[in-house]
Order: C-alpha cells, then sequence, then structure tokens
C-alpha cells in the first residue's frame, strides 16, 4: 500500500519533472538488482523512480563514483569501507555505465558487460513500461549463431552473428527472407544480440503472430575505424564490399535464404542508420526495405529510381528529433512512397528506442510474401 | 638479435627455475598486447618468460595491484598518475585475474572478460608454444549457436552453445555424432566456447583431416550453485535429469545428429568430469566415449557393465597428480579397455590443459564410423 503510494507520487513527479534537469524527485526505497547483472550479484540495483544504486567494497579509496549519462554521482563510505550511492533518474530501458575509483575508470564488477563506447564494460537495465517486448517468455525460441566468415577485401576472417526462428531447425526445406541488421558507432556485431535483445524480440512477435519468421544478420560495420569527431569522412565503400559482395553470398550458401531483393531488408542504428542509407542509395538492386533508427532520413528525390522499393521505415526517441522523423515521412507519403514512423516514447539516443523500432519495424518486413 | 639473446637467457633460467617459487627470472623487455585484450588496447602485455604487465590510469589511488595466480603484485605510479606493474612469469595458455584498486577487486578495463570464479571478469593469454591448435587459420569456419531450450524439471527456459562443423551448413542431409562437454566449477556454459576455443580447435582439426566433423554440446552443468567446499555433496541428478531428459531430446529434434548410443559421447573438465563420471556410470545406455579432464578416472570395476564402451579418455596437467592419470589407464588397459591417458606439459589446472585435452581426444572419437 504505502509502496504503491510512493510509486504514485514517483510518477507525478516525473511527470511534472519531465525533461527538466533537476533533483527534485522522490527517492523511492524499492530498489532491486538490475536483470542484467553478473549471477548472484544485489548491485547495482534500479528503483521505480529509475534511480541506479550502486554499492563496491573499496576500503583504502579516497574516493569512488557513479558515472551514468555523462554524470559522475559521488558515493559514500559506510564503516566496513563499502562505498554506496545513486543516480539521478534515468530514461527507462538500457544504459552504459562505468565507476570511478580514485581516477581510475573501470567496469563495474557487479553488472553483466556489453559492447559500446569501443569497449566491454557495464550495463544496467532500467524497467520499462514495455519491457515483454524482450520477456524471455516459454515460447518456441530462436537461435543466435556465430559465424566466423572469410572476407578477401580486409584479407580477415570476419566475425558476425545470425538470429534464426525457432521453427528454422524443424522446417528443414523451407527458406526464409533476410534482415541485415548495423549496430552503431563504438558498438560491434554483438550490440545487436546482446543488449538489442533481438532475439526475445523475434521470438515473442513471431510466437503471437505479429511477425512472419525471417532471418536476422548481424555483422560489424567497421564503423569503429575512424575517430567520432571525424564520422562524416567516413567512407562506406570497404563496409559495402565487405557486406554485399563477401557476407552476403556465404549467408546465402550457408543458411536457408530465399536470395532475392525481394526477400531482403537492411536496417541501421545511428551510425548504422548512416550506413544503411548509403548503402541502399548506392545499391537500390539489393534490397526492397529500408530502416533507418535514430540516423538520418531519405527524401522522395533519394529514392526517385528505387523502382522495387516496399517500405521506409524511419524511426527515433521522442528525446530526438521526432519532428524531422514525422515530416520526412509525409513527404514520402505524398510521393507515393510506402513509408512509416515511428516514435520511441520517453527515451533518447539509446538501445531502447532502437529496440522498441525493431519491434515495431518487424511485423511490416515481408508481410506480402507467402 | 640482442633480443634472442635475452630470449635464450629466459629460457635457460626458466629451464632452471621451472617449478621453484622464485623472483629470480630474466625480465625480458619484449612485452606484447595480450591476443585478448579489449579491441585497441595496448595493456596488458605479456613477454616470452610469461610475465603479465598491467596499465592503469588512477591519479588518486594510493595503490593498485595485479591479483594473478592468487599472488598480488604491486604496481608502481608515473609522475602522470599511470600505474604499471608486472606478474612474475604465469604458465603457458589462458589465466583469470583481477586488479585490486585501494581494495576494490575490479576486471581490468584493458581485457576482454571471461565467465570463471563465479563471475564475468578479466582473462590474458600468455603465448603457448602449441597455440596454433587454436589459431584462427583462414580454414572452413563453423558456427557457435546459443540455444535456449525448455527445461520443465526446473522450471525454465536454459541457455547453451552449440558448436556444429562447417560442413554441416553445407551438407543438408547428413547427420552427425555428438559430443557433450561439461566445464568446471565457478565457470559456465560460455567457458568452453569462450576461453575453451571449441570452435578454433575443432575447426583446425577438422581441415586437417585428423578428426571427424561433429556436434559439440556445452551445457551450464549446475555446479555453480553450491558453495565451492561442499563440492562432495553435489548431487548430480537435477542436472543429469536436464541433460538426458530435456537438452538432449532438444538438440536430436532440432539438429542433425544421430540419435545413438554408438554416436555420443560425454567429457568434462574438472568438476565437469566429476559430472561426466557420474552420468556415464549412471547411465551406460546413453554415451560410449568418456572422457575425463582434470577430474577424477574410472577403475575396471567401475566399467563392469559398460558392454558398449568404446573410449575412456582421462588427461591431466603435468603440474596437477600425472601419475594418478598413467595408473589408472595402465589398470584399465590391463582389463581389456581401450584406454588413453594425456598429460599436458607445464600446465596445471587451468584451461590451456583442457583445450588440449580437447585436441588430443577429438580424433579418437567416433572414428570407427563411417
Amino acid at each position: 500500500m504505502e509502496k504503491n503510494l510512493i510509486r504514485a507520487i514517483s510518477v507525478v513527479f516525473l511527470v511534472f519533472m519531465g525533461g527538466i534537469q533537476s533533483e527534485n524527485y522522490v527517492m523511492a526505497d524499492d530498489f532491486r538488482p538490475s536483470s542484467v547483472n553478473q549471477p548472484g550479484s544485489e548491485y547495482p540495483k534500479v528503483n521505480e523512480s529509475g534511480q541506479v544504486r550502486v554499492q563496491i567494497s573499496a576500503p583504502d579509496a579516497r574516493y569512488v563514483q557513479l558515472d551514468i549519462g555523462g554524470v559522475k554521482y559521488d558515493l559514500e563510505k559506510d564503516e566496513n569501507g563499502v562505498w554506496t550511492g545513486e543516480s539521478s533518474p534515468q530514461d527507462e530501458g538500457f544504459h552504459y555505465y562505468q565507476l570511478n575509483i580514485d581516477g581510475a575508470s573501470v567496469p563495474d564488477p557487479g553488472s553483466l558487460y556489453f559492447f559500446g563506447a569501443n569497449r566491454w564494460g557495464s550495463g544496467i537495465e532500467v524497467p520499462a513500461s514495455d519491457e515483454e517486448i524482450f520477456a524471455l517468455r516459454n515460447v518456441p525460441q530462436g537461435q543466435i549463431h556465430e559465424i566466423s566468415f572469410p572476407s578477401e577485401s580486409t584479407n580477415s576472417i570476419k566475425r558476425a552473428y545470425v538470429y534464426t526462428p525457432a521453427e528454422y531447425h524443424l522446417e528443414r526445406n523451407r527458406r526464409y527472407p533476410v534482415l541485415y541488421l548495423q549496430h552503431g558507432y563504438g558498438e560491434n556485431e554483438t550490440s545487436w544480440p546482446n543488449q538489442g535483445r533481438v532475439n526475445r524480440i523475434m521470438d515473442n512477435l513471431i510466437a503471437d503472430g505479429k511477425a512472419k519468421p525471417f532471418i536476422i544478420v548481424m555483422a560489424y560495420g567497421m564503423t569503429n575505424e575512424i575517430e567520432f569527431g571525424r564520422i562524416m569522412d567516413f567512407d562506406i565503400k570497404p563496409f559495402q564490399t565487405v557486406l554485399i559482395d563477401e557476407l552476403m553470398p556465404y549467408i546465402d550458401s550457408n543458411f536457408r535464404t530465399v536470395s532475392s531483393p525481394s526477400h531482403r531488408a537492411m536496417a541501421g542504428l545511428s551510425m548504422g542508420a548512416f550506413e544503411t542509407r548509403l548503402v541502399t542509395l548506392n545499391r537500390p538492386d539489393v534490397f526492397t526495405y529500408y530502416g533507418l533508427f535514430s540516423g538520418g532520413i531519405y527524401t522522395p528525390e533519394d529514392l526517385e529510381n528505387h523502382d522495387q522499393l516496399k517500405l521506409v521505415f524511419l524511426s527515433c526517441g521522442s528525446k530526438e528529433r521526432p519532428d524531422r522523423i514525422k515530416g520526412a515521412v509525409e513527404e514520402l507519403k505524398n510521393e507515393g512512397f510506402n513509408a512509416v514512423s515511428y516514435i520511441s516514447e520517453g527515451t533518447a539516443h539509446e538501445f531502447h528506442t532502437w529496440r522498441r523500432s525493431l519491434h515495431q519495424l518487424a511485423p511490416l518486413l515481408f508481410r506480402d510474401l507467402d
């Protein structure tokens, strides 16, 4: 009862304070372990307001800080040398973070690790109103395959991940369409299958009859080989060669795909959207469904010669630039394109926006196919 | 020239000092980044003598230590607040380690992370004389599948990993034998595919014609649900139920296996060997190849009723109890069993012993089958 009251007050406060940088929130004392903690770890914890609380034993430290969302929060030490402290409320969904111990930036030993910001580091899950979209449910489960494919153009063997739906392993003569799905800057081929929860999102949609079963290929976009400040100098050609001339033929011979543009989609988040845009514009003959999550738009002029195009999907968080997305989609629709916009309410340029975007895009893919 | 001289001197010293706890080794100044560092990380480094050197910026720390092999080594701080230091020589192969910053035990932000000691933490690779056994070579590459299978007995959906050889994805009507391979205490289903390098070892053996292609299933052995001090109270039944009644039927329906004891092997390391021994003794009808790596033996009496048994493989590191392994295999051979021993030279109860054990066992499996 009391807890519900506190929760209600928190919500009211959050609604009032939403969008304002302020410390005037109610600190509800309902902290629970994050769902992506190390096995058996009590900390980090999260409360209903979205505050993150961390704890670490560091008896001889001068100071310890929680570094999340670009802000450092001081922890306090108890008589046993254990430091505890919390952040202000964070948006729902997944966030990268780290600890600062006497000037050393280190992962929190209590959390699982995720690749983002160009390194494996700590992640936390602030419970989301729609977290059932990626919950582990008792439905048929697909697989995530780690593959290693030869890349002559880069003289290397590259790693990628492939999602196959549950029925792929039972219906052994059936072939499936493919979505190529790209991560953002500072991330890699593990980011979509790990923090993106691709398999859970797809397993649930397929089990509920909301999406057709299809294959998803997640490759490293070679995005991190350029400094962040020089991203606009990024040359798409090396990655485009790996993707289309090397990875795609490998996928088509090692998985039961339908190898035709009508059965192929490409989407990406942030810099992966930037890549998706460039690749689809350079090669209108390869894909027929395009998705950009938090990373650019298409104009009607861009798509003039895209005669086979079936869908353009543009999305972002409500804390990004939603008007730009909506405007671009309106313009495309006016010119007769099948375009869809999606705005993730209450989220910014983070993975929860992109999980939701995939969850919205997937039901629209390949649905005209038998 | 000079470097080779230092290396030669180091080797002579190491041979003389081998096995003696001593600091009298030559510190060869040939430190190179470990092969399992985070992308772009210069540290941790390893030299030819097997010393591990770490470095971290912690300007306000009172002390920083490298914690490896049960020993803590003090680092020294330079004028920029950067701490550097190294361990005494470590055995070749893979080791878990951590940093200690003012009393806080944390992962090294420079390394990749591996599951061992009941948590994801830092790992380092001391170059091994035989590291080509798990090198990434330009040969056909198999896949590692992450699967999620329903377990009624534990009322959960469990994760496991499955290695499939390269040809599995091309020869779509062929069926394959299966090795069930268990991790040790404090590890989990990720340990064999990650630090165990299962896919590289198998891809290379198969490409060289030294092993038949087969499937490997790596499941969580539920080993960590008992305190380390009470391991002898471990009850095998819950895991045996998951393995044989739940996972095995799932594998047989979702992969192209030959579902018969003659095409099924079980092996494990340390506590996974203990599990392998118990499961194979309880259920002589399920497996016909048995492998124990650094964890127990079989006596001829144990195997009295194992009429279909094709192979017993026992191994350990030379720094463990090799005489016990050799003696047990002699005894089994004298009683007419097909038994093989393998001693990993210069290694202890660590993953390099087990990678080598798999590399020795794999060519002996299923070779009588067509």
